[in-house]
């Protein structure tokens, strides 16, 4: 098995790369897996996309995303993100749940909007075989963008459904703080609910916004190959997806930045 | 009773006062405490700030801080701050505990020194009529300033210890989010260690560097009178201390802000 097999580069990491071209040098550096997101999809074309990376045998781990389901009126648009999902050929669609609904200040109201939402989109996203992965964000999220802030909470939300229709993405970025998530990843794998295994790194200073600082492998505070070991002792052996939003990663050549997120797979996580 | 008898003014929230400014304002305004810094008691003289509170009739709620348990070589600077509480007056020396050791990528690790050191400072404070509040902060501060994450994180530090000795602050920036910090309240107040209770609401978007953002009450997304509920309900009754540190409210009227947040308080958390 080549020490790529299991890698993931979602798109986010080189948004500065064209999709072809990003497609080109996966193909070149034997990178399998891909994770896209929805928005640069359409731009390219959600067929147009589907086609380029089938044709180049590669594997769509994640669509990113469906979701805040706190502050939409109705589920349109997330079941047209399964749509997608299922056109391109990918079996995960990442949910990014919401935050606190407009004007509102209970986060359990907020948590109880987003069970009410999956358990609609659920059962018409599995008629299309795909499954729903709930990622819980780092808590500094929960206001504006996701009020499940930990894996617990994101497995409380999964259990009324089939494994196979709803689980978590393991994030490192979002959960590598909490002494509780190891043994929630370890009930995760358990319950086949582990449906995304994503990396980024925790530096410091956090900027503005707290968007896109997500480090590069090995440039921060989190032990990623400690973290590839907690995940497979779960059960998990499915793709390793590596997703930076990083303005410094941005600002530099897409095609190296690749090479040197491929490089720092083989150093820090295998 | 006034509505103030259980305000406490934290003096960073207002740090372009000067001490005397500040110390007369709250004598003018009915503000019953005050929470000090080390830095600014040091700036003004620790007896001099010592004698000008005591003779404002005020009390000196909290001390901020020791801590920083995974850098520091020794403990002096620790029994430093425990002695300066004690000139003070006040009982409650806040901690804040400090993130990874150098290098160090294991918060598992980080929280065994901070033990460690707790186990050495409290009965040293103790002695002097001092309680440890180990402040839990908000887990973007996980690596670089407290590996204590949590309330129950802290509460287990704290249990080795009698109650009189070592307790918590329950601080809502940073433990709001949290869905377990409600029952980690309750606990803290049935065993008489919620040491200190601290208010800053949480707006967004966060600040570069994270560290002044604390909202003005009743200016972001905390339910503040839930919270001051949910922690009268477990039987604390002591001070309620606001401690911002805000960059715009640095940058206006010191005094205007001090009756502004007087205001707040009385609005959004009575």
């Amino acid at each position: 098995m080549s020490d790529l097999a299991r890698f993931s580069i979602n798109q986010m990491t080189v948004k500065q790369l064209a999709l072809p071209d990003l497609v080109d040098a996966c193909v070149r550096l034997g990178v399998p897996g891909i994770g896209l997101w929805r928005e640069p999809v359409a731009e390219y074309g959600l067929e147009a996309t589907a086609k380029l990376v089938r044709d180049a045998g590669l594997t769509v781990t994640t669509l990113c995303r469906g979701g805040f389901f706190t502050t939409a009126a109705d589920l349109d648009d997330n079941r047209a993100a399964v749509d997608e999902a299922a056109t391109l050929g990918t079996d995960t669609l990442v949910l990014v749940s919401g935050g606190l609904p407009p004007g509102g200040k209970d986060l359990s109201v907020a948590r109880s909007l987003i069970g009410d939402a999956i358990a609609e989109l659920a059962p018409y996203a599995a008629e299309r075989g795909v499954r729903l992965a709930i990622e819980p964000l780092h808590p500094m999220y929960a206001a504006d963008r996701c009020a499940i802030s930990t894996l617990d909470q994101a497995l409380a939300l999964a259990e009324p459904f089939p494994a196979s229709q709803v689980g978590v993405v393991v994030d490192t970025y979002h959960v590598w703080w909490d002494d509780r998530a190891p043994a929630a990843v370890a009930s995760a794998g358990a319950q086949g609910r582990v449906h995304s295994f994503q990396l980024a790194d925790w530096t410091t200073p956090l900027p503005a916004g707290v968007l896109n600082g997500r480090g590069q492998l090995g440039d921060g505070a989190i032990d990623m190959r400690a973290w590839r070991e907690l995940v497979d002792a779960s059960g998990y052996d499915g793709p390793i997806e590596v997703e930076l939003f990083n303005d410094a990663l941005w600002a530099r050549d897409g095609m190296e930045v690749l090479e040197e997120t491929v490089r720092r797979y083989v150093e820090h996580v295998l």
